[in-house]
């Protein structure tokens, strides 16, 4: 697997030093968000902060900083403005410390997504922890059989999510999330805003893999947007162009939150 | 959680940069084993190397030069007789490139262990893979709720592996292992050699939660050796120190190969 270019990489406000990145390449306990900035402005940014000081309470015990989180991310990202930005938290000590990675910005795939489904479920699945592995290899895996991604579904054959995104299911006038252990991703949560504001029903419900060609829309929400799911395994999935757009145009009237 | 002391840190061959070390900071997707160093020696290196190799052409598709990882080791380790030794495998594009870090040695626990059941499964268990997060978490769960480590079962109870040690059951004359998804770990590969060498019985069974008050001994096995375990959640499990001590021995009859 390669990696995007990195631009930077900062732990605490300083260029990231080997010392420190040893202890983050061995020791896979940590946890994260990822943002897509524009103009030096996230969408959701409260939510963001939010999750990192939520996880490293509930994994560590400790709060996290939300100021400190922010003034790291403008120093990591001064004088970019356009960005596809990690902040990542791992522990030295009792202190936690703030690991910040630049990338260039990422658009959400253009293409319509084909879907592998995998018996897979994340451990700990509410929380962006760094044990990707799975997801990654999963991923890799799909990849290698001509998938795009590979959907995570129970033994039952209940969805869940992607490796890295939330899944929705459009169905007459209603959004219909799986109900079932998932990271609330950041865009599902600004989304389910958008939709109370507009009036739109959403609701979480069980999702078996065979309701997926029953709706309307199927589409992925993550930080680099909405993406509609155009097959997942040998099945067709139904794509609604006014329904997607309708979605997007939704999310997209969240507002950008200056860093 | 915090690290034990990293006496040394090389990329193939050469002190590890941040720039390399980011990678492998950021991206979950590598394989490792460990081994205890002793004297420059290591028991079982064949199958560390092998290890090393077979899981590469299966995760990546190509395969790991054993003399490539002997001479790394070789070179991290020089001048240092006694140590704990990780070696991981991460791919920068289609190559891959072998991390080597240097800690101290460390024993086996001496307190026989005491065990928390978790339901849970190591996606990819034959796999020593860096997604080792959930079993870094359910350790330290586990230890705050006063126990030294988690005992994974799935959801019928059955018994497979702990975050860190294989584990067996040693009934009458016979050693049981889990007939489970498990890491096979190299010391458990080399006591069950031994243990044909002597002409004990061993074999794999499904082993219940509830089967391992029933025999004379339980015991881990990883690279710091032999380590029975006193109780499982609430139940005291017998211990033969006669047992134990002759697994030990027959563990010790391995001979240690120079790297």
């Amino acid at each position: 697997m390669s990696l995007p270019p990195l631009w930077r990489i900062e732990i605490d406000g300083r260029p990231a030093e080997a010392e420190d990145l040893a202890h983050t390449a061995l020791v896979n306990h940590g946890h994260f968000t990822s943002m897509q900035v524009r103009g030096g402005s996230v969408r959701g940014l409260a939510l963001h902060l939010e999750r990192l000081d939520t996880a490293n309470r509930e994994l560590f015990g400790v709060p996290v900083d939300r100021d400190r989180v922010r003034a790291h991310l403008r120093h990591a990202l001064d004088g970019i403005p356009d960005a596809t930005v990690r902040a990542q938290v791992f522990m030295a000590g009792d202190r936690p410390r703030i690991l910040v990675a630049v990338r260039p910005p990422q658009p959400a795939p253009e293409a319509p997504q084909r879907l592998r489904s995998v018996t897979y479920g994340r451990p700990f699945a509410h929380i962006k922890h760094t044990g990707t592995f799975a997801q990654l290899h999963h991923k890799a895996e799909a990849e290698r059989a001509g998938f795009d991604d590979a959907l995570f579904v129970d033994s039952a054959g209940m969805v869940s999510e992607t490796t890295i995104a939330n899944i929705a299911l459009h169905v007459g006038d209603t959004v219909v999330w799986p109900d079932a252990p998932v990271l609330e991703g950041i865009t599902m949560q600004l989304l389910n805003r958008a939709l109370a504001a507009n009036g739109t029903p959403a609701e979480r419900r069980r999702i078996h893999l065979t309701d997926l060609a029953s709706g309307d829309t199927v589409f992925l929400t993550n930080s680099t947007g909405i993406t509609p799911v155009a097959r997942v395994n040998g099945t067709p999935i139904p794509a609604r162009p006014d329904i997607l757009k309708e979605m997007r145009t939704l999310y997209e009237s969240t507002p950008w939150d200056p860093i």
